[in-house]
């Protein structure tokens, strides 16, 4: 077994993504010799125990990170600035600090002035996930062929990003390494705004007349459930989501709405041909997912 | 086994719906005794015999109702006041018509006239389907556990009708009656605007800058995903459905784009409690969905 990447990792929040990290860390053995994780709730921590995903458990972030050689802050973004201001004066020098926030500019702009001198501050984003979280959700083949997006912030030490990538590498993970306001971009597009979407149709069908809604139920079967089943995830963690990353955001769905528009006045007008092209769209960026394994 | 619910049953259109009907019937027995298809290319008629999903293929729909006493319409929506032209001075008195079309008024409309005195029209729709089309798509299981709407006009032969709801029921689904327009509606929310959402999604990602684009492709593992599958499938098919159901998916888009405004104006301006509470009915109507077993 090659040597660990970390003597001791310190998860901060112990959800899908963190516990999903500390069962891969713990089968492989390779990511880091020791595990202490972190959680709001001393609910989630027994869990932990009782899972047996950690070495230790600690209900006090700064308990939690004192003497880790990395820090991975696993909690909704907007926790993030509270957590690191906590976290701050405990840090050791040389200690890299994570994270595994869905957004990047704002966790730079959160998390970055509160990064000690002599600490490697190390973005990082794992696209991966299912709309179940908590401790239980978690599991080892999460990130298997997926990737992680590294955003460092230009002069940030070689040797620290390595260490990250080698961590994601371990975890089953290809990496890459962008700039951070392009990852928001990115994002806003293949993620947030399919989530502000579903989210959003849910509503609609709610409000909906009682009648209708208990037959939206009934019948959900084509296309509806699929919406659903994004729209499950974790209201916190969207939220946070979508207020941190605002800008791109709001730009994807304002594009999404112009298009939206223009096919309703394709509708409207029987514009069969651009309804057909449409849809063809649709179907030829599925067969470029198919053929890179993505779908 | 029970006597077949017909004599000689007639599929027109033998692509993921009717193809699963061809299946069921051939492997049951007690739909129709004898199951004779037609198709719009000789290919498909080809594959159903080499499939062996049929007794007899025709190409000529006039031929293909000869002598059946029952006759459903499988091709998409917009195909079928032409094939009821055809097919209509061909049917004998006493013969079901039925279909299996995703619009209802718009079938009635065009359909409906061209039905000769003496033969029954039911108009149904199975609520089920996959993103995959023609002959080879079709599967056994695919109507079990999920509903078939009928919506007859009123006076409609009770035991044509009764026929349609036995043959429903013995492919496996739950069969309902709904007025028509009621069925538009409420199916314009849970398929026809969940579609047109994923097919417009699809196609403002495709009109990105090419870099972007790229990594749309392959960072599409969160959300993403699940939109470009609902996106994958038939165009023809698609752009029927949403141009013989205007009316309703325009009025359900609109309160669409309502909801989605209001939630760029939470994002925009941080009101993050809305954000919650719409986030929150998603997953309520999920866990709706789950307890109905339609998740
Ligand atoms: N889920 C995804 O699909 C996905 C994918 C990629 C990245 N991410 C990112 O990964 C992070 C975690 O997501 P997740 O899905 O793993 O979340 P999760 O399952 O909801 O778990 C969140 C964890 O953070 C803790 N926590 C919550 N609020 C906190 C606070 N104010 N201070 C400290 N700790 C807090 C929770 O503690 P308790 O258990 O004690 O409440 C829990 O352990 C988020 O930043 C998210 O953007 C998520
Ligand atoms: N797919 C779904 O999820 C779903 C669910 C419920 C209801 N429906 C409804 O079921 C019907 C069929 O859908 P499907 O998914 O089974 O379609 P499909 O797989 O695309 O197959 C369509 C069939 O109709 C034939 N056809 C196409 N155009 C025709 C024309 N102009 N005249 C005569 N025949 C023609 C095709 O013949 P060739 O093979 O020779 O081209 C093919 O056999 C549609 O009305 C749809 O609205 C679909």
């Amino acid at each position: 077994m090659a040597d660990p990447v970390f003597k001791r990792l310190a998860l901060l929040g112990i959800g899908l993504i963190g516990s999903s990290v500390a069962r891969i860390a713990k089968q492989r053995g390779d990511i880091a010799a020791e595990i202490v994780v972190n959680a709001r709730t001393q609910k989630s921590l027994d869990r932990v125990m009782e899972l047996g995903i950690a070495d230790r458990v600690e209900i006090d972030p700064a308990m939690a990170v004192e003497g880790a050689d990395c820090v991975m802050l696993c909690a909704p973004v907007g926790a993030f600035a509270d957590l690191a201001a906590r976290i701050g004066p405990h840090l050791a020098p040389g200690t890299v600090l994570t994270d595994v926030g869905s957004t990047k500019q704002s966790v730079i702009r959160d998390v970055g002035p509160l990064v000690p001198a002599g600490v490697h501050f190390v973005p990082a984003h794992p696209i991966a996930g299912t709309e179940y979280s908590g401790p239980d959700s978690g599991f080892v083949e999460l990130f298997q062929g997926r990737w992680t997006l590294l955003t460092p912030i230009p002069g940030t030490d070689e040797e620290a990003v390595r260490k990250i990538e080698a961590l994601w590498q371990r975890c089953g993970a290809q990496t890459e390494r962008l700039e951070p306001a392009h990852h928001d971009r990115v994002l806003a597009i293949v993620s947030h705004l399919p989530h502000l979407i579903a989210f959003t149709i849910c509503g609609t069908a709610d409000d909906l007349a009682d009648e209708t809604r208990q037959e939206v139920i009934n019948y959900a079967a084509s296309g509806f459930r699929d919406f659903t089943r994004i729209a499950a995830s974790d209201p916190v963690m969207w939220r946070d989501i979508f207020l941190n990353n605002r800008e791109a955001l709001l730009e994807m769905l304002q594009r999404f709405m112009e298009d939206a528009q223009a096919m309703a006045r394709a509708v409207r007008w029987g514009d069969a041909a651009y309804i057909e092209d449409r849809v063809e769209r649709g179907r030829k960026i599925r067969r470029s997912l198919i053929e890179r394994k993505q779908a």
